[in-house]
């Protein structure tokens, strides 16, 4: 394990963390919110020291870096931001259990969205900001970020690529170009690219400047944190017709857009898992209109509300337009379906990927028909090539891993003693990075019911998530600790 | 495909089954009920003329028999039997609609024990008989009698070994000895065995004689069809802890018992599968005795209940002492986990089967070591063996399987608008072949409720349970019927 580089890459996601609150602060000091500015320059202060001891202490690390060591530093980046991003609202008095705020932090690094938080609205703007904030920087990757943006002397074989692997979602990286630091620079382009579109369409339908950004952070991260109470019942049609869009898009493989910048138009249209998750998209928004057709007063408005909410689930936003807890049951299985599946690999959402979804699909069928024909060698095929059989392994691998969680999590969950539909889909909605979920955890309530025990398990649930279980189970598997090597 | 030898195969199961009717016809007799009585005659004489018939135009069969022919000749089989098997129930006016018959009687061989009656007492003791007799021999699989009992001369290549394959539970069928006809008779001696010996343990807690043999066959095909409406909750303690232990003995993979008469006990201590099995009974049984105290007169009170329901819905049988849908969540979730975990492979419990689940946890720690060391080839162990990759692939494959088919039912039966728990639970039960589940279908209601769509969701749900999957998926899929291979 090289932990003095680790050690001196978390010193510059530190440092980097302070950098991302001084727009924070400065919007509290405009906003005359002295507790809140006062919490900032604290964290700060405080991430400042602690980088520049780090550096201090890793100096003349070496240069090989593995894969193992990527998947923890990574896992170890994202609890140590947490742990320190959840100050400010620790510190302002916002938030003043730390185990709620770690929770409210985690939730918007992950781009979860669920909150603990009865109402958004009493919070001071610099708080609101960090809050959403937090979705937009989670969404693509910090430590993408940093690696578009930092330079790259100091850093080993390997290096790069692996913290890309750890952090992106999806069963597969797909390199955009050969250097890997130059796809996390397109990948972060883009996604400003599309987050400033989305705000000047916000601002087109006369959403105030600082709700525009906020919404558009939490529509780019797919996270959910909204500035007001009812998320999204009280915009009009015209904004939450264009968070509908916006959302979809930031649910597509944001290789699909580079391919687009280089007008590779016809190779975008053909690939499968941006054809599955349209399809499912559209399949869903048209089933769940025919399933509460009568309940609103026009066609117009059935269909604008479910599109919003397959959109807000399907890219596990969080966003919502009305109470679908009421809707009925079918309309609500299909939801929960769409929960499982999530968003498209190397896009911003949560779930278990369209694209792996459809590798498990192709790797039954595949087991199938050699169950049915045992001498020949059969292949799986994505976007007419053949799929490597190491990410079919380890995409079987990770549906093992995620029911395994997922029955622990329920199971650790059910001590709270709420019903079985509430704790299931409290497990499922933070696992998959959703936020709101059905029952006690609707889209009207929040999760500050849960017991210290229960949060714990669903900070780990969102963090495990995020970045696709792995990660954090290296972090906390033996394996990874053994010096001698059976 | 061997169409002509599946046709012979298939007037012998007819056969058999007009067989198997004789006695629940002469238990009518007996009671004077000649409307049972009735309709068993016409059901044994309508079996009569179909198997001459099959017989009659599938002479001079081909001897060569794949895998493939084997699935689709169990899952035909199992279909075509369900068929037949529910005409008493129709023709006595007992049951009078056909699909709550037919969902009856699969409920019976798959071992399910989910009922669309709201009580059982009114039935005539012939058709009790039947419905109880239809677990008994579906829990150890009619084919493997078949293949016991009759003759084989007329059988071609493979023919016994394909077939005993497709109907018995589990990852891979043990070879007890090599010849695999002997193996079916040592099953069906075993089992026989301990179904003996049951009803006598049953008979010195005197419990009348009818009842003990219907209670034995609910018991040993793990079930869960009883004789009284509220199931095991009027017998007293000593009845209770009789069919505990039973019921946790018929979810024992058979293979230890041979094992056991060979004398060799510390192989059978050594296996993992039971080590595991117990292991889980045990610490689930001490978990929920704790989650419920109180709510019972005395701690011994506490422990018959909470033995009697994990070993109940471990083994997938589905007899009930008190209606644990009142119990606190944490209980409830262990029992929602264990019906999903089953019981062992090789024995007449349903679920995914502990060895399958540590299957899927060592294959799930073989991606994650390979993972970490790339260059490393890793093996699955199994009782100190190595698994054939094939296993693991497959076992892979069940679960991918499993967890579409979930979705896929729990979607469709959402079209009826229960509540969300209900679904879950309702399909969770059928396909796991446990019977009664919680909320709307909970030990002290019925699945009458359901819409003629659901009924047909949830008799494909308990075919693909007890037949694993793959029988039935190969007999749905067109690969199977295509004439030229591609």
């Amino acid at each position: 394990m090289n932990y003095r580089m680790m050690g001196r890459f978390i010193a510059q996601i530190l440092l980097l963390e302070g950098l991302f609150m001084l727009p924070a602060m400065f919007i509290s000091l405009a906003y005359r919110e002295s507790t809140a500015a006062k919490a900032f320059v604290l964290t700060i202060v405080l991430l400042l020291v602690i980088s520049v001891l780090l550096r201090f202490f890793c100096r003349g690390a070496k240069s090989n870096f593995y894969a193992t060591d990527g998947m923890v530093c990574v896992a170890m980046s994202w609890i140590i931001l947490s742990l320190t991003g959840c100050l400010p609202f620790v510190i302002s008095r916002e938030i003043p259990r730390f185990i709620d705020a770690l929770f409210e932090i985690v939730s918007g690094f992950t781009t979860t969205g669920a909150s603990i938080l009865p109402a958004v609205e009493p919070l001071s703007k610099g708080i609101l900001y960090w809050r959403s904030f937090s979705h937009w920087v989670g969404g693509m990757g910090v430590l993408v970020f940093l690696l578009a943006v930092a330079p790259s002397s100091d850093r080993g074989k390997g290096f790069t690529m692996h913290l890309l692997r750890a952090e992106s979602p999806g069963p597969s990286v797909g390199k955009l170009v050969p250097k890997m630091r130059k796809t996390a620079a397109i990948l972060y382009f883009l996604y400003m690219l599309l987050t400033v579109l989305n705000i000047l369409f916000l601002l087109l339908g006369r959403m105030p400047l600082f709700e525009a950004v906020c919404t558009a952070f939490g529509t780019a991260g797919t996270g959910g944190f909204g500035v007001k109470n009812d998320s999204f019942a009280s915009y009009s049609p015209y904004l939450q017709n264009v968070t509908t869009v916006f959302m979809l898009l930031f649910g597509v493989n944001f290789s699909c857009y580079y391919l687009l910048l280089l007008g590779q138009i016809r190779s975008v249209f053909k690939d499968e898992e941006l054809r599955a998750y349209l399809g499912i998209a559209f399949c869903s928004v048209l089933l769940i209109a025919w399933n509460i057709r009568g309940m609103y007063a026009s066609v117009g408005e059935t269909l604008r509300h479910a599109a919003f909410q397959v959109s807000s689930i399907m890219t596990t936003t969080g966003f919502a337009t009305t109470d679908f807890d009421l809707w009925p049951s079918f309309s609500k299985t299909i939801l929960l379906c769409l929960m499982v599946i999530g968003a498209s690999a190397g896009s911003t959402g949560g779930g278990i990927k369209v694209s792996r979804v459809l590798l498990l699909f192709k790797s039954l069928r595949r087991s199938f028909l050699q169950m049915l024909h045992p001498n020949r060698v059969q292949v799986v095929w994505n976007n007419d090539q053949a799929v490597d059989e190491k990410v079919v392994e380890s995409t079987n691998a990770y549906l093992i891993a995620y029911v395994f969680i997922l029955f622990i999590s329920f199971l650790l969950l059910s001590l709270d003693g709420f019903s079985t539909g509430t704790n299931f889909s409290a497990v499922l909605c933070c696992f998959n990075n959703i936020g709101p979920g059905l029952e006690a955890v609707g889209p009207t309530c929040n999760f500050s019911a849960f017991s210290v025990l229960s949060k714990l398990v669903l900070i780990l649930d969102m963090l495990l998530g995020r970045l696709e279980i792995f990660p954090i189970l290296c972090l906390l598997s033996r394996h990874t600790w053994q010096r001698s090597i059976r």
